[in-house]
């Protein structure tokens, strides 16, 4: 029927097949979360979507469905819960979505899964999704089982780094919808990009502790949290690469 | 940047006019579900976002990334957990995920939500999570806050039914992968239909009860619970016409 | 003591034997919900207390006592939750206790249990309770166990339908204390129903949605979604006679 | 239709009135628990429900539906969940059905409610689910709302203890399935008791503290913890007296 | 290192032997709750956690961090939750905490486990808690797990309270904060203690059932239930010593 | 009775004066998890309160009990679950207890609140705790609730970092029982630490993702990330006095 990477375009036939041969299993979780006035909303869905669909490609797996609601925005990495836009799971309800996710493809025979993260918000209700997935399947049932956890941005490579910021990189703390998301997204969906709506209102000044209620001027009122002077697609391929190759490098090693 | 119908197409700022102008906001759901060897997995995603995103267009509308995973299957209306490929929710989280929806979007001052749903087993844990929701938010204090909560197949007149099935209509009890989503898919997705793989060994035929574990033999093969025959993507679009305007309809009741 | 065919009331000795006998035990599911004005508010615990009692002692089972408290009502098969005098569980507490009395069950050694369901809205969260019991016995340790998940009215054969309604029958959907349930009641407690009292103000003509809040005209006055007209103590018998057959051949069909 | 003092034996209409005219609602809160050979394993459903609807007749009220199934049993006061018969809820889920049930009455309208507890377990976890009914309302909005927790055997007079145990009172802690229980089943219920069955094994002698898993000796073999000798239904007559008294008395004093 | 018995002072490596070797583990079972005007809000935590060292040290044992907040203090035992300074958890989470340390000492290696509690509100949670821990670990799994759960008071000899209240026991009921509690804080934290600011407004006179929201005056104003008179700190030796033999003795048996 | 900056040394009518005249409350946040062979297992629960400590005495402030087990150890950041002696709460239940921690506070009329914490992986259930508390209280009638969020190491001046690490700082995210730590730890409690024991085993290299099962080699033997050379009491002090004069100053700022 298609020769697709995504697992919801095949029949169940074929699933059953391509899991039963040992492919493995990518799911993206993203976050419906503003991304500035120059990027769609859609960003931290996008960029792990596409990494994990060129991993796939490369090593013959497949890409569940996205994701695409995440764990509460906080405003030192994504603006925060009460920028416009933005909608948030709690983070019990992001960790039982992957807790029953991964429960199911155990029973589905599934051994090799990669989650692949695209909201810094994600990580720890992640961790505890797996944690109660092998809770609830077993640890010493869970016949070898493995589950790679990936945050895309952990697989950039210094190198890479160091020829987008030649001035020195100002740190994944202050990247969000800034040059690395901007370039990533120029490259893959360029046309819900917009540099021309770009503010140059950051970089983010936050305090060293948080505040409940948050107060409002803390986040730069574009919601870019550092700059996106100079992003560009070709510096999106750079990094989509390296995410990639990163990727394939892990599932090369842990899946063997 | 775009005119999207798709809410995670644009920006912060444009989604914040369009949600104080009084856009509806629709949220489909769907399923990861096994429709037959003849469709692939994701019919219960594809529907309802198509039907939704063309209610959209015709309301002002924006239609929400779709819940890709749904509430479990059963046998008797979607051949149930243990078919190949299906991955499920239980019905806690998914209640969970509608509510916590339904909350953010009330925070970003939507007023009018409309879900759309393609997966028989999602009503239960829907109507849970619209409860749920009402709940947190005090519903003495909701404030306006409309929510309709549709299933497509309720919106398909009894005239479009009759010309489907000149012979009669099965029901949509037996309807899983059968002439109506087949010929919805054909209409949507071609490429991700084959009419020739899909087997003829239906109808189901059920006991009048449930038995926990589930007997092997009940599901036919194939997944499909009636037959495909006749399906096409005409009467495809007679039924996305239906629902379409039944929603239409619908929001221009109900959202005045 | 005694010979009842309700577990509650013998004494610890003889249940221990009773189900270390192989007898089947019955979970009776009702509800707490209007039925019109001219039925008591128990209707929909009365019936499966009823059909189990009397499945049970055809069968040498045992009757527990029955969930008076039912998942949420809704306008469209039971009037919904703002009729006066209906009392609700959410769904996921109708599930944990479902789930409680399994596992109980289970570990009390029982391995043959039917739940016979009388309210409609419990369906979804029975086997929502019913998987929850599973995961928690451990599906590959469950030893046996098999559970029958039975609603009522899915045992009443055609015939009897024909019978009952020669104009033909309108569709259990409509059914909410109408000619069906209020001929068992006739037949069970007819100190329990007021035929005089039955208004004659129905059917119900729902919209194909539901709406959130609900609109208060969509309900009949009375509670009745369909038609009282015709009831009587004989058709119930029919009717529970077809429900108690059915419930005595799959407990002779599954548990053998 | 019928003048009972059990809220389901009416129809809605009527619980509209009554409720709307200021009609106590009384819970009773029971259990599933072994009570000894001698009697029937429905003593804790039967005594809360016959003192409720005692107290019921006397001031107006109206009885719920009875929670049949408890909080797990313990050994030192009820034989503990390893006793054959026995069928348990978790706390958690005793705490929701309380709750629920709570929230739903006073969505009704009801404004005064009364808990009568039979079973000793239940004490916590009934306070907790009216601590989180309380919550739930919002403690400021409660709008009147007043609930009384009562348990029976606290309103039995000194006097009465005196009289039934000339030699003293050995304590409620090993009253379980003794002589206060027997004694009230036997003017209740006769036909569930036989004293014919009552062994003298008891009374039981726990050591200071728990110990999990139970050690298999510590209850005595019949279940009943302390003495069945001279239990009559005359003093189960003074019994069910007093616990009446008390709840009518309870009742003038705080629902005006 | 260190030749503490506290668990916390030690490095993993003697941790590790020494549960290897075989030491039992205490956890204490504390609360924050107003214990009168005459001493620090501290009295739950303080008294388990000494009783649970020298316990500890006599039997080669380690004492855990002591659980500092307990379950919802109720009125009658002391002084319930509206009083100043008592902080409260739900008996959910306290639960939940209980599960998760039991659960992570069996990961750990840890076979025996005694708790020590000193407020009476968590009784019954945490034998909820333990029981959540069991069906986590899995009881046929548990491999030589055994739990003491110790209630401190249950440990004192009744000799010892006859020379303690010559005039007769006034019951366990009463104790908050009286002679009991009082002189074991007088032979542990004398500072923590000022008999001057003990008031005489006691005892408390409840009334024999609980009522929702609670009238204020039930409690004494001082939040002493009984009497604080004739309390000494050589009294709270004989009681410290009670509980620490009974807990040595309790291990010797359970744990060989 | 004592002047002591902790609130549980004080009996309630001092802490009902205190919060009544605005003292600001600090919450500890700690874990139990292994520090090396060098410290106790008490690292993340001593730092953050002696932190609070001294800014409550600096502030007027009362210091709560701390927590004293932390959200589930993760390798990268403290070795990980697997190491001995580590005990661990899951997020669910960590978040659970922050809730009703700040619920109760408010209920007592706190309105200034500062979280302290000591254990990297409490950030994500924290926040979620305080969101889950602030969801419950209702964000319209928080009535000037503030809650500050401190994690003790985002108050280091650079200037501290850079004379305690004149090579350059390698990080935060390496430093578990490393130089910072184990500095505190010697000015705070000496008796705790023993510099011979620490091994040169380090850094840790991780690989760029999370894997399940954790590999065993990944974490250095001796449970340190980064080196402990250099560590010494007198930066120790650098350190807290950083710590607790970014909390002073915070309190001053927010608190007004």
């Amino acid at each position: 029927m298609t020769s697709s990477v995504f697992y919801s375009e095949h029949a169940w036939p074929e699933l059953e097949a391509r899991i039963s041969a040992g492919a493995p299993i990518f799911l993206p979780l993203g976050a419906t979360e503003q991304h500035g006035r120059h990027m769609a909303i859609n960003v931290d869905v996008e960029l792990p979507t596409a990494v994990a669909a060129r991993a796939a490609a490369l090593t013959g797996g497949l890409v569940l469905p996205t994701l695409a609601y995440g764990n509460r925005s906080q405003p030192k990495s994504g603006g925060g819960p009460g920028f416009p836009g933005t909608l948030n799971l709690t983070a019990g309800t992001f960790s039982l979505v992957v807790r029953d996710v991964i429960c199911e493809l155990f029973r589905q025979k599934v051994r090799k899964i990669v989650t692949v993260n695209g909201h810094y918000e994600n990580i720890g209700p992640t961790i505890e999704g797996i944690e109660l997935a092998l809770d609830r399947i077993g640890r010493d049932r869970a016949d070898g089982l493995v589950i790679l956890r990936v945050d895309h941005w952990d697989l950039v490579r210094p190198e890479t780094l160091a020829r987008i910021f030649p001035d020195g990189y100002p740190g994944i703390e202050l990247e969000h919808a800034s040059v690395i998301e901007t370039s990533m997204m120029m490259a893959l969906r360029p046309e819900l990009v917009d540099l021309e709506k770009a503010m140059h209102d950051g970089p983010a000044a936050f305090l060293p502790y948080d505040r409940y209620p948050r107060p409002c001027e803390e986040v730069p009122p574009s919601g870019v949290l550092s700059l996106t002077e100079g992003s560009s697609a070709e510096k999106g391929e750079w990094l989509l690469s390296d995410c990639t190759a990163g990727i394939v490098e892990a599932v090369a090693r842990e899946f063997n």
